[in-house]
């Protein structure tokens, strides 16, 4: 990081404005660039992509529901009217000299600030197993979502073609049976069993089978004990095979080994079952947790460094003394309280200490059905799918993103058809 | 091909009904398969994608107006009702005999058939100049229009990163003034102009430049003198310039050179200047043109062998001695045509002569703007562009593709903005 004494750049104006420097793009970076809005600061937006990704739909965008620009929104087009943001950049940043007060990014130049917010999300893990990512992608991407899209209806394509692999290229495989794969496992039943139906000639798609692999004893761990049995039992109706206390001991081109010894023949299998913080998080020089999450200070800022914040999907946070959900709503709280400490510090005022307010989860399973578990209410089916649908749009950005979704969905229960369902190739989501 | 005499393989069923092979589900075989609806045959589709495109409206993919699945629909859910196709397969033909009656898959695999109808299409022509290629990309699948869609937003992004290459970055160049071409720079312009208006710090998008060049004296050669005046005063009108009577000499990454000796320095360059026929005519052992095409006799099908038709873009076709044009009305007449031949073989009735009916042309230049050459009237301006607009919509299948479309033109033409504006790593279209 010696580089950035000499070749220092200031991105941000001189005029004596403390320059605020934001690290992704995401909920939680979103979040707080929008509460610093009547600040008298500048700030400076940095994202390796020109948009934010609305994640919790992405899995429509793989099964075929929904475009990724329905669910993707220009950063600029965000804060075209907020005047303090001087500057957004694509680009990427792959190192924090905390002491020098600067990034560098990954053309080599460099942007000092007075306070940084990193906000650099997460990625898979494949505990240890990276070899794995090759046959089973996890959705983190519109690339990523894309690659599922393409998978998920080749493989009914090489099965018409292939009759003899029909079973192999017929049968699904999700790893994990958290939210995410929850929803993937359900949307890919509803292809087999609506969407394709009488297109093929050679093999009938209802004959696809998906199972849902999960290491613990329940679906939705997160959720309740009810709820999370709820969840099973509108799976297993939809005919979803959930197998729980299974673990995965080897992905190949053609099959899954489980723990039990057994081997499931496949060619497509998708991992939702763990994530790691952002490799950047090395850089910052502080303690992370086992998922390489940096540890924060109750302030979510660095020890040591009151002017850098960690927030998001990349920082272990603990609000009263339990861990912090990596959902969008805890993101954006923590976005706000970030922006909060600035203002704080900014009119000399004490800084708080982050607590998360829990407003409820929901999780979607399929056509009308869902689990919602909200504060002091806990329901499922099709009210809670209803209440899904509302807070999905609600949340979303942008006139136009929201009435294409409506429109989407609307299409999509009536007809019980995918409007998104062209194979077409996808660069990887890694490379540059 | 010799491969396939021994291991022939018969997809449709032996139950002497004749067996239609079509290659290509683009307009011609699409059509071609549509004609034989009622007919007493087995009809087998193969092509490359999953999906038939509507292909002229594949630039506003490439300009952000559309989505890819907007113009892109399965083609099992257009044959599903359709109960003599037997069969459609993803594949990719390698290879012809016509002597034997089979072509070869990429797989080695062999379809037999009693007739064939190949409407594999076209592909970009550099001229002898392949090394253009990977710096100025054409435009005819889907991952052309995304990688076009990529190169032209992130080229506004480097120059907001890299202001002292700014002039480089926002140099657009567009070779060749044919429809692509013209509607292709007319839609950039509305880009820099309205699209990115306010959004960048650091550079005017307003400032970026668009150059459309023409070997010809003319702009949009196909139409009347006075219409191709016309829409080169449409397009200067809105800002771009127009260079006719210039050839391209050069294409490097940073810059076209012309047949004057200058240079102009750009990063952004696309190619919509020529076509060629697809790799396949090489295969059917008959005349081609100077770009590919294969001459077919005046009923459309092969000299030597009347059960093979070529059509569409691959098809070298005339009608009372005028050369028939590459376009999607012809490809559907010709597609037509070819079915009624063969209905006419099995009622034992004798075959016509290919004629083509030009029902006009319609050109768009940018909102509001385009020209229209109907048989007995040409006009150009609003009136053009609501044809052209109707026109479209029309022809586009599905009910949920023309909702979408009409909605998404009036979003573009109410805020003036893009709704896919986001930039995407595709993979090349042209590996497997």
């Amino acid at each position: 990081m010696s580089a950035c004494e000499t070749s220092r750049v200031d991105f941000a104006g001189q005029n004596g404005r403390p320059r605020i420097l934001i690290v992704g793009a995401g909920f939680a970076g979103l979040s707080a660039a929008k509460h610093l809005a009547k600040a008298d600061v500048e700030i400076t937006i940095v994202d390796r992509r020109n948009f934010h990704l609305f994640q919790p739909l992405l899995y429509q965008v793989a099964t075929a529901a929904l475009n990724p620009s329905d669910i993707a929104y220009p950063i600029r087009s965000i804060f075209r009217k907020q005047r303090n943001v001087a500057s957004i950049l694509l680009a990427e940043v792959v190192g924090v000299d905390c002491q020098g007060r600067t990034v560098q990014l990954e053309d080599g130049e460099c942007l000092g600030y007075e306070y940084l917010i990193v906000a650099a999300g997460a990625t898979h893990s494949y505990f240890g197993h990276d070899e794995w990512r090759k046959h089973a992608p996890g959705l983190k991407t519109v690339e990523d979502a894309l690659d599922m899209r393409r998978r998920i209806f080749d493989a009914y394509e090489q099965a018409e073609r292939y009759p003899d692999l029909a079973s192999e290229y017929l049968n699904f495989v999700v790893v994990g049976a958290g939210p995410t794969g929850v929803e993937l496992a359900g949307a890919m039943v509803e292809i087999a069993v609506h969407a394709l139906r009488q297109e093929f000639d050679r093999i009938d798609p209802g004959q696809a089978h998906v199972t849902l692999v999960e290491a613990s004893s329940r679906v939705l761990a997160a959720y309740t004990e009810p709820l999370g049995k709820s969840a099973r039992r509108q799976l297993e109706e939809l005919g979803v095979e959930v197998r729980t206390d299974t673990l995965v001991t080897e992905i190949s081109e053609r099959s899954v080994v489980f723990d039990d010894g057994s081997t499931l023949p496949t060619r497509t299998v998708f991992w939702a079952a763990g994530v790691q913080a952002a490799d950047l998080m090395q850089e910052l020089g502080s303690d992370r947790d086992r998922v390489g999450r940096v540890v924060v200070q109750p302030d979510l800022s660095l020890d040591g460094h009151p002017e850098v914040f960690v927030i998001g999907d990349a920082a272990s946070v603990t609000s009263q003394g339990k861990p912090v959900p990596g959902t969008a709503p805890a993101a954006m709280q923590q976005g706000r309280h970030a922006a909060e400490q600035i203002l704080a510090d900014l009119s000399a005022k004490p800084r708080n200490s982050f607590r998360y307010r829990d407003k409820g989860s929901l999780a979607t399973i399929g056509r009308a059905r869902a689990v919602a578990q909200l504060p002091r209410l806990h329901f499922s089916g099709v009210a809670a799918w209803l209440a899904w649908l509302f807070v999905h749009v609600f949340f979303l950005i942008g006139f136009r993103n929201r009435t294409f979704v409506i429109l989407s969905w609307a299409w999509n229960y009536i007809t019980f058809r995918r409007g998104a369902r062209i194979i077409t190739k996808v660069g990887s989501g890694r490379e540059k």
